[in-house]
């Protein structure tokens, strides 16, 4: 087996992490915890999300959290998943956005209110602007093993997707296990035909640990020849729309994981601990997860 | 990534699972607890040990549990640490038995209150009389990675203990992470560095879950061309000599994982989880691991 030198971690806390918890996290908590993000050695971060306050709450502070990054000079991403929010995007001077498309027609329908095709073609809109203001794309793929309405998905069908987005020009594209049903087998057979697919294109790992399965997952998508990890601490997340996922795999896990392989994360263990130890009081999580 | 057709899944719950609980096994539950592993399809448990019942208390029960494997026909390991208790397996007609010595020098005098070599001494008398008697011999290396003691423990110091037990003629020799403290680089260094050491040996992985990377430890040995693994169901064990230490990686989810990569274990799901629900049960606990 081999293993690569060093590794991203992409936490997500902040947005895909804590949008997914119960517990509703001020503005000024969700700055602490950026800032001990940034404290710890991550380099890029998924910050906040606009959508509409009534229907993610917790993301109604999205400018402020925006202007935060900007102020301590911390990469962000921010979910755009329509026109109106790449507009807001380009208006605050968001670096780098995201969308998401479910390989899964039904988790698009139940979740975007869109069919696949009707969200790629506002990709296609999405892309094209955001290209012209030199915004960077990261595209995810979401249910791209398996779907809690469908079951398995078929590679064809991430494909569809993944081809799509590659065509317009995604800068990254993301392959989602949202409900957390991989395995190591499927994780490298799907990323080292993707990869063949698309030689150029940059894939990141998105993994829920719903089964315990997730560290076991990293190591095949490493041999797939994977790099990049979104995580978010003490494995904060699930998804609201995905019954009976739990959290994103914990990036204190995934660090210890990686470095205790000498693989370089750029991550400083003391102060991932304070960051977690801070994040489980935020969300009165003390025993548990990650 | 390649990966084997099936896999021995050897259940130690009965023995090492078990003697590590702080909860007292009535005989008549271990028995019930017996039977389910053989309705699920295990083929080989790790049934029961003769050491003195002063020391580990739950297994004074030794012959009775014994008696009972013969009698449904459940092929079964004892574990003989010394030649009184070798006798006595001999006495019961015990088809394996399984010795161990600890890879550290600390983590020996504290558990067996021998150094390694007095360790391996006694082994060689063993071994001899069990050969004599047709008697399968398992041979276990503790500490194989690190130590909570001594650290990390250093490959050489894995040989010592492994040449000396192949040279002696262990039917197949089990490599301890007892702690829980190993990755996947140094499971699959390990154990594709001992294969080529000893190509005709047949070695075993025995991994406890204490950092959350058993799953992914055993993809790595999976690599490295190991396909049989001890486990415990719902996670069970833990090691009284071993600080910090929690239980042995379950047999549900390593079952789950290897089924869902469609890598056969022999062993039907829906009773492995009946069995995992009267395991949990037996010990009080129906939260947590496993």
């Amino acid at each position: 087996m081999l293993f690569p030198k060093q590794v991203e971690i992409i936490d997500v806390s902040p947005r895909d992490g804590l949008q997914n918890e119960p517990v509703q996290v001020t503005t000024e908590e969700k700055k602490k915890l950026i800032l001990r993000l940034q404290k710890m050695g991550v380099k890029r971060i998924e910050a906040t999300s606009f959508v509409h306050p009534k229907v993610v709450p917790q993301m109604a502070d999205a400018i402020e959290i925006i202007q935060f990054c900007h102020e301590i000079e911390m990469n962000f991403i921010v979910l755009t998943p329509n026109l109106i929010a790449l507009e807001k995007a380009i208006d605050f001077k968001v670096p780098q956005i995201a969308v998401f498309v479910g390989a899964s027609e039904t988790f698009n329908m139940r979740n975007i209110k869109r069919t696949i095709d009707e969200s790629l073609s506002e990709c296609t809109k999405i892309f094209q602007k955001a290209k012209e203001n030199a915004i960077f794309i990261r595209a995810y793929v979401s249910m791209s093993f398996n779907c809690p309405f469908e079951g398995n998905i078929c590679f064809e069908k991430v494909c569809y997707v993944v081809d799509h987005f590659v065509a317009n020009g995604a800068d990254e594209v993301v392959i989602g296990d949202t409900n957390g049903q991989a395995n190591p087998r499927i994780v490298y057979d799907r990323f080292k035909a993707l990869k063949e697919r698309h030689p150029y294109v940059v894939f990141v790992a998105h993994f829920h640990d719903t089964n315990g399965f997730a560290f076991a997952n990293i190591i095949a998508a490493l041999q797939a020849g994977i790099d990049k990890f979104d995580s978010s601490l003490a494995g904060l997340g699930g998804c609201p729309f995905s019954p009976g996922a739990t959290g994103n795999v914990s990036t204190n896990g995934v660090v210890q994981l990686l470095e205790d392989m000498n693989i370089q994360t750029g991550i400083e263990i003391g102060a991932m601990k304070d960051a977690t130890i801070l994040t489980k009081k935020m969300i009165n999580k003390l025993e548990g997860r990650g």
